[in-house]
């Protein structure tokens, strides 16, 4: 088999067999195809597509590739959530805690942030002492016991994805739905997780601007989990604007916990209600989605999602006091207000363009190694359709330097406020 | 500038600018251009295309890129011919020298083969002692004196070009109308000549199977060709079958002199007639192509051209005696004759098929070091259209080797004999 052949088939709008695909992931693992042959084939593959049944076939193979997690130890449905990333996007944290609360083992691998605003595992390290990375056993052990861990990748999971996955961002093939989708899903099968949600944002401050893109996406992320013998559904939510009111590391902490205070925004809230009332079906502990719902909510209620917070803190080594003092983590020496330029209607609060300006004032990388400062970030006062005056404060920058002329141009981009607006739907689809 | 952004706008089926192609060229020729990179724009450009101007300027860059030689001072037009090979094709052996004989220097360039027959100075080879390696300076001097010279490449010529010649062959994106016109005109404006004729190849033995495909590429070439100045014409001629009757280089040499003698085979005759006319056109040595081509058939008649291959010869160190007496190249020790199975109409006398039994005597390289057998080869005694009867030779092996199976056997699958057949028609389209 020659790998210029299997770039003609897909050139030529053919289907990689089974064998073809082996050939290729195995050669992009031992080195033995060239980078110029699988950037190419990336090329292709973005003007030609796949089809159900290659992409699948292309995912469980770079899965093969590296290790897989075994979590037969941990008793129960393990059930996970993925979000294709948006600014503000702190669903994972409280999302992780009231399912862990309602019984069913939660084993979340997140990643780190690079643009915008930080990860998952970023924000988590806003928390004094807490550690997000444990070894296989420990995570294993945790999830048994607290029913919940966050962590950084314990092993290597899929390294020819990690290989094609660096190309594709210096060859322009970053935007392509079979690439995307087997990336996502060869980790997150690695990963050992029985269920699967899948948040596709879409929108403005979405890596899929267009409802098309993130359906697209969503039907081949689902399709791929299914394949592979996952339970698996997506939800398609709103990126126009940030999801939730404040943005920044400690910032999305506090609103984390807030959540299962009962006192988080509402349409963080909700969205986490949404998700988690699926992984609480797929879970086995109730049978309809509105019987998950209440079952979620009256872990709020009765305080168990707090301590599976609470727990997972305390077991990842982090300072507990946390859940009630927001002070334990870094504080951002200056909160600027940031005033509506006139009276009327906010009609644009663009997500990415938030996101950026929170990264500009540290809270995210730019680079790899940009170490990150987890005290500034972007508070909202006011959402997309709301009314406000002119001169009211619209949002506050916490940030530890007084100058923030960048920050403020940006903001003055990305916010408009006009005569008539409305609020977007939060979310826009489910695909199952 | 980045290159991923390059990437992009073809990507997107946008035009690159003169300063994004001159990135590239200079990025490829100075290494600072990761080859995954330049076979990720190859493929979105094999995809999307390049606009006229788009492909002269990618051109003109390439050409830029290396050497460019400078016939100044050989008095006259200096006009070169191209063909973008075939088999049988033979067509600048007695075309050049003919061309010449009128008067209008001939300062021709060519290539070895590889795959199917032997090129140009391969054919070239067969004469014992010829050289096709020649300085800048003797090439100049053998054209301003003699009128012609067949050499290989005398300088560096588009070095950009040729690194991105060799990552298509291995990344499938050698048939891109835009990469085949700019690599081709990139090295032909680089030889210095004002005019160039082009014969493009087209039918089942051609690079281009279909007369759309070539049509493409040759107003590609002829348009490019225009941009950058040049006199600029292509002829599209078929390659269905061999051209002429003789394929293997001392055979080829053998039938190219005897077009010089006036008994070459038909189908060879017309075309370098017509080639020929169009050059000494834009030689200006005749008005029309009428004038042009009496012209050409005196030199016949008048045995000048004869004169002008044999002054080559000797020019270029190889035996004069090949004229008249083509023993003194290699020869084959055995002919073993390949008879009609059936009496009817020759309906198929597929050239690449013929060409590859050619390869498999010895006749041309299946690998860049091979080394040829100048010896062998086949004759054809009819072509398509003629009526044969079972049991006539249809063609003679010249083999080194009695134990040619392989080669009947791919004789047998590309000639077929039915009841009715026609003759094709040797020119397809003049592209002006």
């Amino acid at each position: 088999m020659r790998m210029v052949d299997i770039i003609d088939t897909k050139r030529n709008g053919g289907t990689l067999t089974d064998e073809k695909l082996q050939f290729f992931v195995d050669g992009v693992v031992d080195g033995s195809i060239p980078d110029y042959q699988i950037s190419a084939l990336l090329m292709a593959i973005y003007f030609q597509g796949m089809t159900s049944s290659e992409q699948t076939s292309l995912t469980m193979k770079m899965m093969h590739s590296g290790e897989r997690l075994d979590l037969h130890q941990i008793p129960g449905i393990k059930v996970d959530k993925h979000s294709t990333g948006g600014v503000g996007d702190k669903v994972s944290l409280p999302l992780a805690a009231m399912v862990a609360a309602t019984g069913i083992p939660v084993p979340m691998i997140s990643g780190r942030g690079l643009g915008h605003t930080g990860g998952t595992l970023d924000k988590l390290e806003a928390i004094p002492g807490f550690r997000v990375e444990l070894s296989e056993q420990e995570f294993i052990d945790q999830v048994a016991k607290e029913k919940l861990a966050i962590v950084g990748a314990t092993g290597e999971f899929a390294p020819a994805d990690k290989k094609i996955y660096g190309l594709r961002d210096v060859t322009d093939t970053v935007d392509s739905i079979p690439l995307i989708a087997s990336s996502i899903m060869s980790k997150k099968i690695a990963s050992g997780t029985d269920a699967l949600v899948i948040d596709v944002k879409t929108g403005a401050g979405a890596f899929m601007k267009t409802l098309d893109q993130s359906r697209a996406l969503a039907h081949a992320l689902v399709d791929i989990g299914k394949q592979a013998g996952l339970q698996c559904m997506a939800v398609i939510s709103d990126m126009n604007q940030p999801l939730g009111n404040k943005i920044g590391n400690a910032l999305e902490i506090e609103e984390s916990i807030d959540v299962l205070k009962g006192k988080g925004p509402a349409d963080l809230t909700e969205l986490v209600l949404t998700l988690g009332s699926y992984m609480v079906v797929m879970g086995g502990k109730a049978e309809t989605m509105d019987q998950a719902r209440q079952l979620l909510e009256q872990t709020i209620a009765d305080g168990t999602a707090y301590d599976r917070f609470k727990a997972m803190v305390v077991a990842q080594g982090g300072d507990p006091r946390v859940m009630d003092d927001y002070q334990v983590m870094p504080q951002a020496k200056y909160q600027i207000p940031y005033r509506a330029k006139r009276t009327g209607v906010i009609t644009k609060l663009t997500a990415d363009e938030i996101g950026t300006a929170s990264m500009l004032l540290g809270g995210g990388r730019q680079k790899a190694d940009d170490q990150l400062d987890y005290s500034v970030g972007i508070e909202l006062h006011h959402k997309l359709g709301d009314h406000v005056k002119a001169g009211e404060p619209l949002l506050t920058i916490y940030s530890n330097r007084q100058e923030i002329k960048n920050v403020e141009q940006l903001l003055d981009e990305s916010i408009e406020i006009g005569d008539h607006g409305e609020q977007p739907p939060l979310i826009h689809e489910i695909i199952e």
